[in-house]
């Protein structure tokens, strides 16, 4: 019997450790990451500079950024024998259970073999996971197998020239760069709750991050983006948004990308990305799909009180970019990975298994009889 | 900043939710399976019905066992592309990561499309564990393909003759079946919470197992038997095994297969695997094992009052089967999957999403200054 018993389902509102990685809804916009605005982030760093920091707990110099970029660009290529089994996954696979499959099988090949190799091995999954998930892409649905190296700069970068073979506009760079940064932590998420769980038996790393992929998959958490994606679709204009939406309420469907489990008032990763969506809806020369979107926020503000999350106006955001919906949640792998990683690190710096209680309600003791008389 | 202060680190003694699934530590021996005693169920039911039990909460009658264990003895064999992934790990890659892959990957050619299908997935994932764990380990070790499919009537003997290629003495088999009973299920612990975390999301049926896989690899979890193994082989003699664990406490060292985070007198599942290896001891004709096991339970309780939990008489009994001690983990997964799964069920009964807080112990707010000025 466990001796406390806690209030809300699903821990709610409980505290299940500590962290020195992130606050949410707290001081500033309502997201540091070590201290620092996400929005700060944002506007004054790259991906790789938060990289660092979640992993060092400091920003890095030029010096240090320079270092750790030569490193992980030296590390995007695949083995040999993980493009096999990517091309053996079939193309109406679901793209998480690719990445999931990826990491897991990445970890047979180059294994962690003890703790002083955490580093190498997030930063090889890092730098992999953009090969992971366009090889499997253009060679399930184009039958191309692509080279996995570049000489792009960054990842958001790479990635985008993994997925169409050819190099991206700096804008669109700097964009999934931003992208990157916004997804990187999120303090006690269930995905980044499952990685702590895994490291707390001392497991290693790619089992915590394989484990938070599939937690991450689940409609609750990952794949928002993709399903405002699928909604705004629908939409012809701002003016049928707003009427369809209403036709959407009145159903009782549910419409993703608003509100959220913590924050209250709104998420300070929407400004970034909205203002992202309007300029390459400038660029684009249509902007109906970004129209659509703040016709949707305002909607939904004006009839349930309910702002837009971070996935929102990720929708139009990567959709302008020419990035297919499919591929939305597994951007938000390889991108939270780098918090899910951070967080495995630190729950081995003061390590306790995590093993909680739970309340019996099943039935009576009782004894197995003969199988006759069942 | 969370409304409620947990106590002890790692959730201990907290209640995460509630099961109908498990006592541990109540009533009876301290261990029951839907309201029966995992003693009464080891000496009166079969592994098949107590993963009948888990998964429908009633033991079944004969024609619905009869029933059910033609369902997944027609699910036995391996897809092809799954073969030739499993051909592309190494011998030395660790036998659960290799799981932990054979999980996700099954998940990619046979999804989960919705709920309704949990209990294929589970009972699917039940079929192929044996053949995943032999078939890696026979081409890797032996070189040898094997075929996947055997007539054997229990999920145990199965994976004996997969091992070997040659049927399995009766009271072999059964100490299989008694075995995988015992290992099932356990409430909450870490890799079942792992499941029901990834559960929490409403994510599949593969990803929650390959979770709970790579959080049963770590070492404060499964392996103990793994461990004990090791230990138990160094020792020449019960003197001998008395005088090095003396000295193996006095350095300090970590002694596993002993005591428990939620039994403290004794573990229920110890005097039934301790009486099945000193059969076994008998029918092999050397007892050194089973006497130097005897002798490492009697040093322990008399110096430290250690109990042995279920792994401890575990390592020699597979010992005396003939099973290599790097699977032994490996059937671990094997068995618990029933409890993972049943877990993973029930989360989706009465499901939210699980997401606690954490107490932020980091630096204070800062901002991004120039890179130049680092």
């Amino acid at each position: 019997m466990s001796e406390k018993k806690i209030g809300g389902a699903g821990l709610r509102g409980q505290s299940a450790g500590e962290t020195k990685l992130c606050t949410v809804g707290q001081s500033g916009s309502g997201l540091t990451y070590c201290g620092y605005d996400v929005a700060d982030l944002a506007e004054n760093s790259t991906f790789e500079e938060v990289a660092y920091l979640l992993f060092n707990g400091d920003l890095p110099n030029q010096a240090e950024l320079d270092a750790y970029k030569t490193e992980i660009k030296a590390m995007r290529d695949l083995p040999q024998a993980l493009k096999e089994v990517l091309e053996r996954i079939p193309a109406d696979a679901h793209p998480m259970d690719v990445m999931r499959t990826g990491a897991s099988f990445l970890g047979n090949l180059e294994p962690e073999n003890d703790f002083s190799e955490e580093r190498v091995a997030a930063n090889r999954l890092l730098a992999a996971f953009p090969a992971i998930m366009t090889y499997w892409y253009r060679y399930s649905h184009e039958g191309v197998k692509i080279d996995c190296m570049t000489d792009e700069d960054s990842l958001g970068g790479h990635f985008l020239r993994l997925l169409t073979g050819k190099e991206a506009s700096e804008q669109h760079k700097r964009v999934m760069d931003v992208s990157l940064i916004l997804y990187a932590e999120h303090e006690f998420n269930a995905s980044t709750f499952t990685a702590r769980v895994c490291a707390s038996t001392l497991s290693d790393m790619y089992s915590c991050i394989t484990g938070a992929i599939g937690t991450l998959r689940g409609p609750l958490h990952g794949g928002a983006n993709e399903a405002a994606m699928d909604m705004i679709q629908k939409f012809t204009s701002p003016a049928d948004a707003k009427e369809q939406m209403a036709g959407m309420l009145a159903r009782k469907e549910k419409i993703m990308g608003f509100g959220h489990a913590v924050y209250r008032t709104s998420d300070p990763r929407n400004v970034v990305i909205k203002a992202w969506s309007e300029k390459l809806a400038q660029e684009n020369g249509d902007t109906s799909l970004y129209d659509i979107s703040v016709a949707c926020e305002e909607f939904m503000w004006d009839t349930k009180k309910l702002f837009c999350n971070a996935d929102f106006f990720h929708a139009s955001t990567y959709n302008y970019m020419g990035i297919p919906t499919k591929l939305f949640t597994p951007i938000f792998v390889c991108s939270r990975l780098t918090g899910w990683a951070a967080h495995v690190m630190e729950q081995r710096t003061n390590n306790r298994i995590i093993r909680p209680s739970a309340d019996y309600t099943g039935v009576e003791p009782r004894t197995v009889g003969p199988i006759a008389e069942r």
